[in-house]
């Protein structure tokens, strides 16, 4: 019985995202590396296994420490932590591990620091603007390089990219856009530098660009992480269907306002996290309702919305037609805004029959 | 040593802050009845003790039964999830427990399934239109009363609100506004009931008022929580200096792009909160930067702040005085947007002297 709130897991939805996936990368030859910063379960990792994934991408030392014990080949995609140095010597000992770097700075501090063979990519920045050398730096790449070729535990991998701007994308063709461009961007560098480096490999990320995009160029490996749950914001950009969303938090009704059409649940900003997006119709909400049916949930309900949060509060706005079916005492599920931040703050998840999942 | 984002806790200015409450509290004649949402401490909860608190408030059950092992006088300020009852009782056996409600359904709901004596608070709408009853709408207060009349176990205590709007003030004298208007709806509440009633008591809740205000009524309690932190909200608010704030996220530099004026440090979303505010000069930001100084921090630097956050990235500008002054490996700290938030997703404090504090 569901007495506080709780993130709720569609397991057949969860899967046939992770199956659907591994199908597309397998079918156009990409190697897929999804990224576990999303779930951050060992037992969800284990699903990826049976759909035939033995690489992931992580983003912090943390999870990587986490994951080694069942998994032996991990990106850390961050920018190195130097400070974290001990911990990456501790890991690299154990697993095949490739870390990120854009500094000649970071792979000084590597190459005097590492005691084991780690692999190292180049973070290439493809228009997001977060971190990165821009691709016509080529001075910066090189002096990178260069650092590289005289440490002989720096194994150089290749180029790697992260395409966040999709998030600002509201349609498909606006996402394959973004991903052609990141794509040929790529491809470019792999060009300049295949000779010099046969065995260089290039790798995307972004759910975005993994979901919509047909066309990878000559990319090797891609690194999409939410699409095992999917989101609210995922269905905004147009990469995913509300019926892929498998993740719901279920939430007690604590109060009832009807005079101005408002339900408050136990549910606030350290459940659901204050992630929000403006809604076309109803403005900046944090999540939308939907009902509970025998072993899933309905489709999104016409004009209900989480429309407030507070630390322990939420509010939700319902239409005049939904209003009498609440009570306190009642269950609400809410679909997240961004399933990433939600499951951190969750920290386990439940699946219909009551198990619970746990995570980092 | 600082390896990865760590919450810091200025102890000194943390205990002055208690300190300063309890005895603004004492001169006013006012019960204090601090919330603990926002440290969730039972180790900083002993900081109030030594302050003379020997209540407190929470909101959640969990929270409750977490503080009922060292405080036996516990009001759980949230509408009462009828879910929970269980754990109420369990609660109710042991400590001195009061909840709040503000419908005659839960109130018929606790009358049939309460086990002990607790006391009930009715939840007065001051204008903030989260939770609680309007004043003004008496027949809703009255049909609690009668039930609570009705029921040997739940004894009502008196009337409680939260003036949750003083958090879109900007100045102090808009904040005593709000603050005298909540008082004097209490104050008439306690005069219509007090023939009745004449145990009853009023208490009014947040940081702003509590900090600001100088004129408290006939009010008999005070429940504010942030106090004990601050945070950069509090001081748009005007309810606090930049010195008052007692926490600060220390954050590793793993990343510089000079020709953006941008750090990129380990510390992102699921560090600080997507809780954001927005500042006349910069715009929406997610903290402002201080300088370490012996066992404590500067005042902010002019022009950086925390403009973007992912999940385990936060983006940090700087002017161009400030951009030759960090490197990959270096420390930085950021003031948080709001301190309840950022406690909770860090789950400890760390002092200067390396000690970790422990919460729920």
């Amino acid at each position: 019985m569901i007495k506080r709130p709780v993130l709720l897991i569609d397991e057949k939805k969860c899967r046939s995202n992770i199956n659907q996936m591994a199908r597309k990368a397998a079918g156009k030859k990409l190697t897929l590396r999804p990224h576990f910063k999303t779930h951050q379960s060992l037992e969800i990792g284990r699903w990826f296994k049976e759909a035939g994934v033995d690489r992931i991408t992580v983003s912090s030392v943390t999870m990587a420490e986490y994951f080694s014990g069942e998994w032996d080949d991990i990106t850390i995609a961050f920018p190195v932590n130097i400070l974290e140095i001990d911990e990456i010597n501790l890991l690299a000992e154990r697993i095949s591990l490739n870390l990120l770097i854009e500094s000649a700075e970071t792979a000084l501090f590597l190459k005097d620091n590492i005691d084991h063979d780690i692999g190292i990519f180049i973070k290439i920045d493809v228009g997001y603007n977060r971190t990165g050398i821009v691709p016509d730096n080529t001075d910066a790449i090189e002096s990178i390089l260069k650092v590289l070729q005289s440490a002989d535990k720096l194994k150089f991998r290749g180029f790697l990219s992260h395409a966040g701007h999709t998030y600002n994308c509201r349609s498909r063709s606006e996402i394959i856009e973004i991903s052609n461009r990141s794509v040929s961007i790529m491809d470019e560098l792999k060009d300049r530098y295949r000779r010099e480096y046969p065995e260089l490999i290039t790798s995307l990320g972004d759910t975005p660009s993994c979901s919509v995009a047909d066309d990878f160029g000559t990319t090797d490996e891609i690194r999409p992480g939410n699409y095992v749950f999917y989101d609210l914001t995922q269905h905004q950009i147009s990469s995913a269907g509300i019926g892929d969303i498998s993740v719901a938090m279920a939430c007690p009704v604590v109060a009832v306002h009807e005079e101005r059409n408002e339900i408050v649940i136990y549910g606030g900003g350290v459940h659901f996290s204050k992630e929000s997006m403006t809604d076309d119709e109803y403005g900046v909400i944090y999540g939308r309702a939907v009902a509970p049916v025998h072993d899933g949930w309905t489709d999104l309900i016409p004009g209900m919305y989480l429309k407030k949060l507070s630390q322990e509060h939420g509010i939700v706005h319902l239409p005049d037609s939904e209003i009498a079916n609440y009570k306190p005492g009642d269950i609400i599920l809410i679909l997240p805004v961004h399933s990433c931040m939600t499951g951190n703050l969750m920290k386990s998840y439940q699946t219909f029959d009551g198990r619970i999942i746990d995570r980092l």
